[in-house]
């Protein structure tokens, strides 16, 4: 694969303006975690096919607008240069570009909120990544997360944004389990439209072209994308979840996120992580069923908050590090007096 | 302006009931960020023409007690003398004090809930201090937001403590948009109760007020004060937020606090910050807006948490500090096993 | 005591059995923070007596797997072996275990959810020390009410995950205040629950065994415990507090942990460090009532939040350390340009 895509990296590397199409492009990799341009490349040829087909070519445009808003944002801001062309400024925007066409009517008011939002993306990803710094931690997907519940949260309170596609504020109730017909149909289905839905898309193609798309960049990625998704329909299923919110990839795309982020990217793979990785992306499905409750009186999705939430969890243990002991601390406002 | 409080530096330095008179006007100024006693003369001024017009003294009785009280709390605990000296462990307070008699009714409990809230918030400014210090940032109000999110909650818990000015917990309900008649008193009002709500009181006087108090200390305070309060009318009206909440300068005193903190404080004026800071501006609206409908089931109101949280997410970015890249975490606890 | 212990302490240094018993017998123990093995033993005692009177054998069961799961998890991740050693990774578990039967029905989803959740609070007692340690404080419960949350809120998204006692999500409703008979008999069962529910147990003779369990490790803890139980009943009195919820000890569990912990473990026992515990223990009391209120429409219990919230708030502050004054900040984004 390297050799395949050398031209263009020396391209990029000479042309201010094939340097910045790439900058683009990894920034959209980014969202899985890969810092390749044809990964990113692919990832906006799955949303297009996943745009058409639901009939709602806005969330092309925002993904592309939002991606171009947050990355030059990043250019005005002066952030630091390697960072910048690894695409780091860009995953978060172009998630914030296609949630926001995909929740919201596409009037006046939500494509200033989607640019505004996919600028402010770009200073919450500088804040979080100097807050997670602290710990040699990543952001992830959180400044995307963040941002995104804002702009969802504040379609509530402002009247000219009107919401299209979001479950209105409710108490959680509890499905009735065990009533759908479980084919191998279904089951292909789901596990592909987990990988899909990591961009909001509930499309069996979009999945497949997300698959090869990591492929191109790390077969361990798109193997464990696949693995995740499949571990987490079966954990869902199981536990008896909603079988239309798996059905439509709502328990695997946190899942997908989790199973590559430990088990390929932030730990090298080996039979150890690979369980680790099995157990945080098990976890997984119970934070998204937890997430799903929790946000329900507020009328908003989890975005990729289980994904986030897990994943900081898992990579935050560090080696021979003991927690502060049940004595006494020291420098306390009253210790020693 | 230096030249004409002169003398009271003297004496303040000099008489120690003076000194302490200083420390507890400066904790008044802090609240919007200006180590100025007259400044914070200025702003009890404002809260007492608000708590008469309102026909509620409780409200300044309630600063004045909660100003002592956790101004001497930090003598109790021995806090650090230099930001003791500043008003740091005041402003926190005050707000306490003005924020609970202005939506509990004024019996006993209400009283011991202030007092309590008055000497916690102390504590929390010190432990907030603690943890923002890691990133070299300043701990705003959220001392006091979290103290009186506790405070304003317990009050659905406990029977003797009577909610007089809260709506009750319910789902967020979007407002129509547009419907009100937008004249020039209307945008005067609204933009004048901006700064006036930052003490939660609803009052063009205490507004116009609160402008001098700051006029005395910094002009592009005030300058950024009003800029902020102008721009947040205009793009709630725009986004069509409800216009008695805009009228009644409750999408202004966040936006306010943002502007003279990002555009006069902690960043100097300048015409990149200025753009900066009117982003943060814009943003805090919506943030607004968004805590508006997360805190709605809660029953209890944002106070100045979307102030807090914006401005934190634009002051934490830093110069030349790449986030952790999308590759193996150093010293993890299955790293290089 | 140390006399009486000691024939027990060189067998578990030399037995590998013994001392994995004794490992997980500090584990309990450091629930109430007592890194000692009787009064684990104690704890497990109390624990069967309240699960056997309320006729709940899956509470005991739950807990003797949970703790066993959470300890072997942190011998599988290799962690720091004298913090192991000491039960920090078994506390968090054993809570686990005996919360989730208190909730839901013993059948395969929840005691998959069981297991799940032990060895996940391990990962989280990881990741939270390390975070923590950046300030020098320690995890306390937090690992267990995070998990315990997320796994509690699941059971509203899982079909085969039975509820069988936890209010369903609602708006909190105050509650009428003073109409109850306060006797003697009602302070004194209410004193002694508030110590047995830090476990999920309503029952006197529990809270009396556990009593007994502080005092053979720690005379202060035992007096710190009765003290913070004694003043939250009385304190949630006099506000008004739901009069069967204190007669339950449910104002009095967080603050018998914020009792003991400030006072006796955290801090060295002095009149000041006494004044500071029971500032502490009162505002819990506060806590308890406003986290009441605010996960009433997630339909999920406050577990031990407000004992780990204010006892952080309260461990933080640091002896002269100024927080950031209100002036620019260093190496931020846009300052010096």
């Amino acid at each position: 694969m390297a050799n395949f895509l050398d031209p263009w990296r020396r391209l990029a590397d000479q042309n201010t303006v094939a340097g910045l199409i790439d900058t683009h492009l990894r920034g959209a990799g980014q969202v899985m975690l890969q810092d390749n341009p044809l990964t990113g490349f692919l990832f906006i040829v799955g949303i297009t096919w996943g745009a058409i087909a639901a009939g709602n070519l806005a969330v092309v445009a925002g993904a592309l607008v939002a991606l171009i808003v947050s990355t030059m944002t990043a250019v005005l801001l002066k952030a630091e240069k390697t960072s910048l062309r690894q695409g780091m400024y860009g995953f978060n925007g172009i998630l914030v570009g296609v949630a926001v066409p995909s929740l919201l009517a596409a009037n006046t008011s939500m494509w200033v909120l989607l640019v505004l939002g996919a600028g402010v993306s770009t200073v919450v990803m500088l804040a979080v990544g100097n807050i997670m710094k602290m710990w040699g931690a990543p952001a992830l997907t959180f400044p995307f997360v963040v941002t995104t519940w804002f702009l969802a949260l504040a379609a509530y309170a402002f009247g000219h944004v009107e919401i299209v596609s979001m479950a209105p504020p409710a108490f959680p109730v509890e499905p009735t389990a065990g009533n759908a017909d479980i084919s191998p149909g279904f089951l292909i289905t789901s596990w592909l439209k987990g990988p899909a839905q990591v961009f909001l898309i509930g499309n069996v193609v979009t999945g497949a072209i997300f698959i090869v798309a990591l492929l191109v960049n790390s077969v361990w990625a798109a193997v464990f994308a696949l693995t995740g998704s499949a571990v987490s329909v079966v954990f869902a299923l199981l536990l008896g979840a909603s079988t239309s919110d798996i059905h439509s990839g709502l328990y695997s795309f946190s899942a997908v996120l989790t199973a590559i982020a430990l088990g390929s990217v932030f730990y090298k793979p080996s039979w150890r992580v690979t369980l680790f990785a099995l157990l945080g992306t098990v976890f997984t499905v119970v934070v998204q069923g937890a997430l799903d409750a929790a946000v329900a009186p507020a009328g908003i999705p989890t975005f990729t908050a289980p994904f986030v939430f897990v994943t900081w969890l898992f990579l935050l243990p560090r080696v021979n590090l003991p927690p502060h002991p049940h004595s006494p601390i020291e420098n306390g406002i009253l210790t020693g007096k």
